[in-house]
């Protein structure tokens, strides 16, 4: 394939990654990297004021725009993080994503995300994956909830825990761009995933340790 | 194995992550969510000024120190990204890394990140990895380059391309509390990869896209 075609570009996007307090930043950070490069992409990172927000264990970013300012973007972004729940009873989150999502071209979670889609509406009876502790909380917001590491349906895309958010944008990164280009995109950086453990996720954990971790979530 | 010795507390940690201007962010991201919500861990983000650091596309992060005034931590996060060169002629980094590091548990590095390491003598006859376009690079300032992706090396370990420093992270937590707590906190970041493609290594991916990318890097 000449290189003109691998990188050949297409229309200017705009993709909107989503900060609030509490937010786990790699749930971000995995699909900045991975779509952020793209020669098409514009980022912003939007929340609810200008002042600058702390992540989950004190990495602070500084957005670019509000949610009072930024009324459309093609790709929407929403991180999960131990804030989730705060931010879902404020309402703040979901009430732009009704306002944005019907023109976005793709609207996607990462972790405790989803269950920010779901208060918005957008996966009534939809397939959907979450973190795997809360599978049962994406569930009574009325989603399809599936144990699937990166689930698409139609336009919305979600994936699993955390470290998902990478298999998420590459896979979304297939569908805009096509595979040659995300093909390059996993190589560029260096996505060839080696855990030093086999306990990534609940169907692999020995038993006793999954309890554990499911104990310390819902202790809060 | 009881509760109490899977997350008994050891002595508390801190952990700086270096800050630089077009650093890749996922390289800092990854281990700073692997380690930073280790309950021993006080995180500090260190920068040249108290100015936010604007990262390879666009996500800005806010220091909470600066090299001058930080001179010492328990471990020390080099992360790589664009700006690497740059940052290595002007010095600042290596320099600080020669303040810190004699007195550091772990000195450790993702992607690019090697190469200030070996600026300031750090890698000097030592095995480390880098990422995959800038093995050369790296031989040439004086280390023992490994294709591996994590490589341990007395009190330095070194990860290979952005993805990798969440498993070099993981590695790190094992040898700091011991493999059950990495066990548990790789459970909690679901870190159960699925790339949705085989090209995460020049050793896997297609010639002609190495090539391709390859050239790209060069290009600068």
């Amino acid at each position: 394939m000449p290189e003109e075609e691998r990188m050949q570009q297409g229309d200017r996007m705009d993709v909107a990654f989503v900060l609030y307090p509490r937010m786990t930043a790699l749930d971000l950070v995995g699909p900045y990297e991975v779509l952020g490069h793209q020669p098409e992409v514009t980022a912003h990172f939007v929340a609810a004021s200008p002042e600058p927000v702390r992540t989950d264990a004190g990495l602070t970013i500084v957005p670019t725009t509000t949610f009072d300012a930024l009324d459309r973007a093609d790709v929407v972004v929403v991180p999960g993080g131990a804030g989730w729940a705060e931010v879902l009873a404020e309402g703040v989150v979901a009430a732009w994503l009704r306002e944005v999502h019907p023109t976005a071209t793709w609207t996607t979670s990462v972790c405790s995300g989803s269950t920010l889609l779901a208060q918005a509406g957008i996966l009534d009876g939809r397939p959907a994956t979450t973190h795997w502790a809360l599978r049962d909380e994406l569930a009574a917001l009325g989603a399809v909830v599936s144990t699937e590491r990166v689930v698409v349906d139609g336009s919305v895309v979600t994936g699993a825990g955390v470290s998902a958010g990478i298999d998420m944008a590459l896979t979304l990164v297939g569908r805009i761009w096509g595979d040659e280009r995300a093909r390059f995109t996993q190589l560029v950086i260096e996505y060839d995933p080696d855990p030093p453990y086999r306990t990534g996720s609940p169907e692999r954990a020995p038993a006793e340790l999954v309890a554990f971790a499911r104990g310390l979530f819902a202790a809060g």
